[in-house]
């Protein structure tokens, strides 16, 4: 076997090796069961790694080929380690469980703040004042107040996309070629949006749009041709 | 095959059917190539859905089987229809990458506000200016301004966990039984902060702390060992 070094950020003290991205790294070579020469960094020894062509570590060394990016470390040790224990077990129900989790607790209550109001205006009346009683208690505050600020809510609810957006610009669903439940689980908030609201929740260059339009093409439209709240009218 | 049966959230307009869990269980059943009556249910009728023994939607009722909540009735059709389309596709790679995503751009940064200025005093002195440079650029403040409020930040980073917390309530790690690069993505995040800081960022209670013993015991306490900041001199 090639031997393998790994270059780590260090602190003044060489033996402190700190960074989370190593940490991914070292973890992920224990898990192999390989060793790796372990070199200290500090962040302006950069002449120390500029044979990788680039600035920030982990950086492996294995044999001739220097692969960057705690990431692609990753792909890279479970394709030339394949006989090694996976780094990507059977995990698809565990994460797709994680993905669920996250769904719900942050972009239900990002998208509440959006679209509550336009929820309970659709509601059947006998239905309304339940709705205002249960979400008030969960926000502390009148629905008026809660999307007092939509211009707001919509940038925060952005924000919040970041490891969905980070995701999708690198594959076509979350659960990789072609979409699986942990699509589902997120493509329904965007759902419950949808239905109700005519709010602008993402700007057409984000890769979250293309994968939202992909999914309400999905099963002949499906979703796209759901009934939803009627867009305002043109007032054109 | 038996009659699927689903109940769904409606508007005014029953046709108007809102939920986002909802939603998750349509494209599952949609991915599945599987039809089900679709019975719409305000929330305030409950009497619609007394049967189930419980109160929200969705609910699927399969031949004798009544299961709700989402995430179980995805669980149930996979179970139930093996032979149809997999709601859990061979994913753990995409999906991971969605764990390392979401570490990278939410714990990062919750984590910065804690243990900023903890990493400043442990570098190299020539490694002090570039990074305090760096960092104030990136959050636009002092380093000493971004890390004020300690008591504040670790309360948010807390709440961020959330989605960690609410899965591994239910799993001992994020890749399932065992732990696999996805449960490494967010342990790096754990293990830069013990490297350089003793601030104290989960209660015992707290399932996300178990997770990190379980990972700080792994592979003959690799990480656990690791060099890490001292801890502050006992005044007793």
């Amino acid at each position: 076997m090639t031997r393998l070094t790994l270059y780590e950020l260090a602190g003044a003290d060489r033996a402190l090796r700190f960074s989370p991205h190593c940490w991914k790294t070292r973890m992920a070579l224990a898990h192999k069961g390989l060793e790796a020469d372990r070199i200290p960094c500090w962040f302006t020894e950069k002449a120390l790694i500029a044979f990788s062509g680039q600035t920030l570590v982990p950086i492996l060394v294995d044999g001739t080929e220097s692969v960057h990016d705690s990431w692609h470390i990753a792909l890279h040790l479970e394709r030339h380690f394949p006989d090694r224990p996976t780094l990507f077990a059977a995990a698809a129900v565990p994460l797709t469980h994680f993905v669920n989790r996250w769904a719900d607790t942050v972009l239900v209550p990002a998208l509440a703040r959006i679209i509550l109001q336009d929820i309970y205006r659709l509601l059947a009346p006998v239905d309304q004042p339940y709705f205002r009683q249960t979400r008030e208690q969960r926000f502390g505050q009148r629905l008026e107040e809660v999307v007092a600020d939509r211009a707001g809510h919509i940038a925060d609810f952005r924000k919040t996309l970041a490891p969905l957006r980070q995701t999708l610009a690198l594959q076509p669903f979350l659960a990789g070629d072609a979409p699986a439940y942990a699509d589902y689980c997120v493509f329904g908030m965007f759902m419950w949006a949808r239905c109700v609201s005519t709010a602008d929740l993402l700007e057409d260059s984000d890769p979250v749009f293309a994968w939202r339009e992909r999914l309400l093409d999905a099963f002949d439209g499906m979703a796209r041709f759901a009934p939803s709240v009627p867009a305002a009218p043109d007032m054109g």
